[in-house]
């Protein structure tokens, strides 16, 4: 039994967002290559940012793992905008991800978690990356987590596992 | 009609800087492949630093703005020096652009448009990258923002369109 | 005289660490192509940070600096383990220094040595690299330094000039 990273999605209940459009004058994606590489994702809702504030002050690191699988649930709207369809995943490659950290908070790599377990839940070991988790000052908009996200893609859909 | 990009730094009124080279055991680029990825960035002008300390407190939002242009305008010789000639860079593929920021500071977009529309004015669309914009303690010298960028370089030199 | 970056390590004293084993959703590192990724490694030694907090307040520069050499070695024993084999390294090809900062320390490229050394006495030419040091608030566990290092691997086993 295979199915799709669109059906994996459908699965847990997941709708992508639209992806939104940065209104600057950089892009949501950039491919160079077999690499696509991904503006700083953070977890807007409908343009909008539930929670903002410093992970250990103002955010708990539950919420704030809620918040960084959010982030990374634009990162797939984004992937599947610039690769046309999640299945053309090859890897995902590295993701880093900026904590806004208030001080002596120490547990980014919890908080990354929310991330990473979507990406594999979505994708199985293609979904398997590198990682860094860095505690930082502030984000834009007062987001607590953001994330930098590069793939490799492959020219032929595949399928993953189940 | 079309222009290089070293005609359109003229038309700007732009000089390239003297790519500064570090002492250390590191150096201005790396290129791997098609990729040339760049040292960090910072708005250092005849190797000093005319505005130092956290954005939001110590600088305002419009200085630090320009700064950020500062930085990508050494970005922009540190290419030349790597590439040989601007007219080789086939893409701005990603920026990332670290913001020393004082507590509640949420604007780090708006600081890095000072470098993303830096690139866009020299290479068009070639110059529209992915981004990412962080907030940080505090960066070397105490330079308000800090710049990573990795460059798509192609074989043929090309001629962006004016 | 050539010598093999294994042996350079024995000839410095220094024994690779065991790679430590990532229990979550990501993985050491990711090969695409011919870069390999990291994860971001901080100073453990046998698992545990023997210096924690800010640098410049709880960590001199020069212990940071030694930290940045340890958090290195741990990068080593990771591209070993995804590499195979040190000599398969073509080029270090960026490293990103993040050093958990106190107000006002500026110092960070000179923390951000203790990694580039050993890079470079290691690898020799190979080990020069593009570099970003970047001062952080907090970092996974307390750690007073995290780098990312992408690498590029050859197909040929490499020996390099003593």
């Amino acid at each position: 039994m295979t199915e799709t990273p669109e059906a994996r999605l459908e699965a847990l209940g997941l709708t992508l967002p639209e992806p939104p459009t940065p209104v600057a004058s950089y892009v949501p994606s950039v491919r160079a290559g077999e690499l696509l590489w991904l503006s700083g994702q953070i977890p807007t809702r409908d343009g909008k940012l539930p929670r903002t504030g410093l992970v250990g002050r103002d955010i708990s690191v539950e919420d704030a793992t809620e918040e960084a699988r959010y982030a990374a649930l634009n990162a797939l709207a984004q992937i599947k905008a610039g690769a046309g369809d999640l299945s053309r995943v090859k890897r995902i490659v590295k993701v880093q991800v900026f904590v806004a950290s208030s001080e002596g908070f120490h547990s980014q790599p919890t908080v990354a978690n929310g991330a990473s377990e979507l990406f594999v839940e979505i994708f199985g070991d293609a979904g398997r990356h590198a990682r860094s988790a860095v505690g930082v000052a502030e984000l834009p908009l007062g987001a607590p987590v953001e994330l930098d996200v590069v793939v490799q893609l492959g020219d032929v859909p595949s399928i993953f596992p189940a």
